[in-house]
C-alpha cells in the first residue's frame, strides 16, 4: 500500500499491531483519528499511555489494579475463605460480571504451555501456596480454568501442589451451556454431561 | 461491566470511541497492551500523536501529506492534464492501489450531505474550480465519487459547476464487478450495466 504520509504509514504500523486489526481497519481507524477533533486523539494516547505506566498488579491476587492491593482483595464484603484461581484479568471481569461470586481471586497471569515456553515456574503459583499456607481462614480453591488441554495439565499441576494443604478443591461445572441444544453440543462435552450428571431438584 | 482499575476503564472508554471497536473489543485491546512490552504501547501512543499534530494537507489538492504539497502533486511523472475527484485520502489510496491512473487528484474532503449538515461550502470545491481556472494544462476531470445519493447529488453539482471550463467531464464506469455474478447483482446496477454497454473489443 502506497501511504501519501510517512506519518500516517507509521500510525498504520503500530496499531495493526494490535491483534485482530489488519492494515486495512489500522488505516480506516488512523484516518477517522484524523478527521476527530485533536483533542480526541490526544486523550486516546494519554489514556494508553498512563494505562500503561501506572496500573499495578495487587500484591495479593495479582489482578490489575490501582494501587498496592486491589478494590476485590480490600473489600470486607468478600468472602476470604474461598480464592478462585484465573488465567488472566478478563477471567476476573467475566465471572464479577455474573455477580454469582463473592470470594477472592487469584491470577497466575498465564496458563501452562510448554508449546509457548510457559513452565509452571512463569505463573504465580508460589504466592497462591504461600497465601493459603498463611491464611489459615481459606478452605476451598476453585480452579476456573479454560476446559482446554492447558487449562486442564495448568488445573492438574495445581491439584497436585495443593493437596498437601487442607483445603477443598473444586472446578468449575462442565456441562451443556444454557440455552445450548443438545443437538449441535459436541461429542466429549455431552459425554461428560451424563458422566457428571447432578440430581434434579 | 465493573473494571479493576480505573486507568483501564479510562484506556477502554476511548479505545471504543474508535469506529466499529465495542467494549469488549477494547478490554481485550487495552489488556494486549498491558502484557506487551512498555516501548510498544509507547510507540503506539506516540504514533498516534505525531500523525495528529505533524501532518499536513497538500495545499494543491488537499491530500494528507508530510510537506506542504504532497509527493503526488510535485511527481514530474504524473500527467498534469487530468484530474480526479475523490472524497476522501481514502479513495487516493484505493485509485492508486490500482496502478491504472497516472494523473493528478482533487480531494474533496467529504461529499454533500444535507442531512449530516454538508453543503458545497464546507469542501474544497473552490480551490478545485480555481486550478482549473488557473492551469490551463488541465482537460479533463475524472468524478470518482460513490454511487450513492450524494455522491451522485456532489457529481451533479461538479458538472455544473465545472461546465463553464474547457475542460473533459467524466465519472468513472458503473457496471457489474469482474468476477461478479449476473445472478446476484442488484437490478439498478444490471439494468444500468445494460443501457451503458460498451462495444466488445
Amino acid at each position: 500500500m502506497h501511504f501519501p504520509s510517512k506519518l500516517i504509514e507509521e500510525a498504520v504500523n503500530e496499531i495493526s499491531k494490535l491483534p485482530g486489526i489488519g492494515k486495512k481497519t489500522a488505516l480506516r481507524l488512523a484516518l477517522h483519528l484524523l478527521k476527530r477533533d485533536e483533542s480526541q486523539s490526544m486523550m486516546l494516547a494519554d489514556a494508553i499511555v498512563r494505562m500503561r505506566t501506572e496500573t499495578k498488579h495487587c500484591r495479593k491476587c495479582h489482578n490489575i489494579s490501582d494501587d498496592e492491593y486491589c478494590q476485590i482483595c480490600l473489600s470486607p464484603k468478600r468472602d476470604q475463605s474461598i480464592i478462585c484461581v484465573v488465567e488472566d484479568t478478563r477471567d476476573v471481569l467475566a465471572i464479577e460480571n455474573t455477580a454469582q461470586y463473592r470470594g477472592l481471586y487469584h491470577v497466575l497471569g498465564g496458563i501452562i504451555s510448554p508449546l509457548n515456553g510457559i513452565g509452571p515456574n512463569d505463573l504465580h503459583i508460589e504466592s497462591l501456596t504461600k497465601r493459603i499456607r498463611e491464611d489459615q481462614e481459606i478452605n476451598e480453591v476453585i480452579l476456573a480454568l479454560s476446559p482446554t488441554m492447558e487449562g486442564d495439565t495448568t488445573a492438574f499441576y495445581l491439584q497436585k501442589k495443593l493437596k498437601e494443604f487442607p483445603v477443598k478443591i473444586s472446578t468449575i461445572a462442565r456441562g451443556i451451556p444454557i440455552g445450548g441444544d443438545l443437538e449441535y453440543a459436541d461429542e466429549v462435552t455431552l459425554g461428560r454431561s451424563i458422566l457428571s450428571r447432578i440430581n434434579y431438584e
